[in-house]
């Protein structure tokens, strides 16, 4: 088995390690939680109080002939680049909620024509997805289905489907998708694809434009850690965008919003998926950490986060008899972090928590780790493996002080 | 007519002329679109701070526990005093024009089983306001029809009406309508009231409880000087909410959101009204400016800003003849900002601004001033009425450098 010392020469040897230095990560702390909420970039502070103070402050509402305008496909173009998205198919604004709502009533209003009013999701989306596509569905007259999708394949799949909802990684297992072979078996029935990259989008290589796929959405604050309840965004494939109609119509979508004309005629362009006025101050967390993504690759974050979970997983499985790893093992087929399972996960996550390993619980008995590539170490991964095998062989889990649910996440 | 050295002696006197040093303001310049983007609070670089660096940067996922949660709800409750609302009434989060979605929508669906499926609006409401009562009304089977309201009167109203769309000041005209009246005579007729406050909150009282408005939305970075694109609110009368349902359902509006239930059951509370993760950072501002709220009283500046408004109207129509006044002058039906026609009104919007007076145009012909009491003083009121008629009068607004429309604003 790997060894400590053996960590932290793969540490001294890794060129993505300074990239570490980029954030600010309290001390004594292997954070494992960049899947939920990605730590605070060196450089945000200086982005926020930017926007606050040299723009808010010093020129009101000049600023929105500044920058803040162009904000949301300013930030879409920086993101689209993670994705494998194309010039003006990427926009940020809203909550990944909303945009999934967006897209999923495009979506049903694309099929509609051909009675394809029945919206798929794979019975384990994050729950929120499914209730989103749940209730646009039904609120216009459609329904929605859970699909189960077993070893990466789709079921078959009922008449009058006419979009699918997939998470790229499945938040709960660390799955990941083969989301090439799934959109071109969807659009083979004549089924619109829907992608949630939540999260993969910063951990591993995304190709929207080479898999075909039709309408994606994701968010920024995990592996992108733009800061808590940052804006998210949306996909459009070219080729949709022109018959893409959105809910709700708003201001930010229209050809010409300072006409002010009481007719709504949509943008020819991303903007279309627009409706409020954008937060402009939440996005700056944003830029400062798409700046550090320039400085590297995502091939080569994916080969850390693979090195990261791999290592994890090793020491783990080979120490302990008494967990099961959930995550599939095979790299076509991981996420960016790993899911164990047993049945005591909740008094074990809170005593790792106590020692400084922040991870998560998920009702009722799996524990996640995320392995977020650009700050985390070999050492880490180590570190937090060891902690996991001591907390289950000694115990300490059985502490009465770890018992009682605390946490809300 | 008042001099310049009776309004510095009103000045003297104004027992809210402090709270004028609670904002930042650049030096030569007298800020007229607090009505359109509030200026920045002194403390509000502090809030932010506070939020990203000790909270994000400190506890990272952490911050969920410590406040962050429950941050729709309590800026809730902190707005709910300022618009006349109950405990548990309101919530922070998302855009004004996703807010009046999920209304117009709960407000369908509470009217559908009578056959009201008609959403009618005011004629000249905000444009996003009509786009998104239009295509939500007609994404779910129904349609909206404008509505004139002429002297402050309802007109006929069709059959099938189930809600209507109000706004409490025109965002053109500054024009006030009587919330009280016309909210009774709506429910007279069986139809339930939506009002946007966006241009009221923060400038002048607002009763929604005695006025038994059913719901309510509001923008937050106008006079509430929240930063531009922050979290609008949402209001739903108390009796009304446990049949309010939302479109979309998101996780954040769930009874038990964390765990993570493939079904939907709507929170009991005010809660319902979310759908995705909040905009935490972004809510920062608006705490700082609520503090200075909570520093006064709003028929404090409810009364300057009428002696505002009184002041610049009456200096301008008393030295020019050139300029129609567009809002009614009758307290009682005049909100806090001024609108003045003229036929080259872009130009002399421009040519103000060069001087330092920031107001704004609307096409065709209309140019906006507005009036936030928290921060103006009675000798601004006084020095944009000087410059107002000496532009005009001088024709420095001839300047072909005036021509060309450079804002988006």
């Amino acid at each position: 088995m790997v060894t400590r010392d053996a960590c932290i020469a793969r540490d001294a040897a890794d060129e993505l390690a300074a990239l570490r230095n980029s954030f600010t990560l309290p001390p004594n702390m292997i954070y494992l939680l960049g899947n939920s909420l990605g730590p605070l970039p060196r450089s945000a502070p200086a982005h926020f109080q930017r926007v606050v103070q040299d723009e808010w402050g010093a020129h009101l509402i000049g600023g929105w002939n500044l920058s803040w305008y162009d904000e949301p496909t300013r930030l879409g173009e920086r993101i689209a680049r993670l994705i494998g998205a194309g010039p003006g198919e990427v926009v940020v604004a809203d909550s990944t909620s909303i945009n999934l709502m967006k897209v999923v009533y495009a979506a049903i209003e694309q099929q509609r024509s051909d009675g394809r009013i029945l919206v798929g999701y794979e019975a384990g989306l994050f729950p929120t997805d499914i209730y989103v596509a749940s209730s646009v569905a039904r609120s216009v007259g459609g329904s929605a289905v859970a699909l189960d999708i077993v070893d990466g394949e789709l079921p078959d799949l009922p008449d009058g489907l006419g979009a699918m909802v997939l998470s790229h990684v499945d938040y709960r297992s660390g799955r990941l998708l083969g989301m090439r072979a799934l959109t071109k078996q969807l659009h083979d029935r004549g089924v619109l694809a829907i992608w949630d990259l939540s999260h993969s989008v910063g951990a591993l290589p995304v190709q929207l434009d080479d898999c075909e796929a039709d309408y994606a959405v994701g968010c920024t604050y995990k592996y992108l850690n733009a800061g808590p309840g940052a804006p998210a965004f949306v996909f459009v494939r070219d080729r949709l965008l022109s018959s893409t109609r959105v809910l709700p119509e708003g201001w930010f979508a229209h050809r010409e919003p300072f006409a002010m004309s009481p007719s709504f005629a949509a943008s020819d362009d991303i903007r279309r998926l627009l409706v409020g006025t954008p937060s402009v101050v939440a996005c700056a967390g944003l830029h400062a950490s798409l700046d550090i993504f320039d400085s590297t690759d995502i091939a080569k974050l994916r080969a850390k986060s693979l090195a990261l979970t791999d290592l994890f997983t090793e020491v783990v499985t080979a120490t302990s008899s008494d967990v099961d790893v959930v995550t599939p093992m095979d790299p076509d087929v991981r996420g960016s972090h790993i899911t164990l399972r047993h049945e005591s996960a909740y008094p074990i996550v809170r005593a790792l928590i106590d020692r400084g390993v922040v991870c998560d619980f998920r009702a009722p008995d799996a524990m996640r780790f995320g392995f977020a590539p650009l700050y985390l170490r070999h050492v880490d991964a180590y570190d937090a493996a060891v902690a996991v095998v001591d907390v289950i062989r000694s115990e300490t889990w059985r502490d009465p002080r770890y018992a009682m649910r605390e946490t809300v996440t």
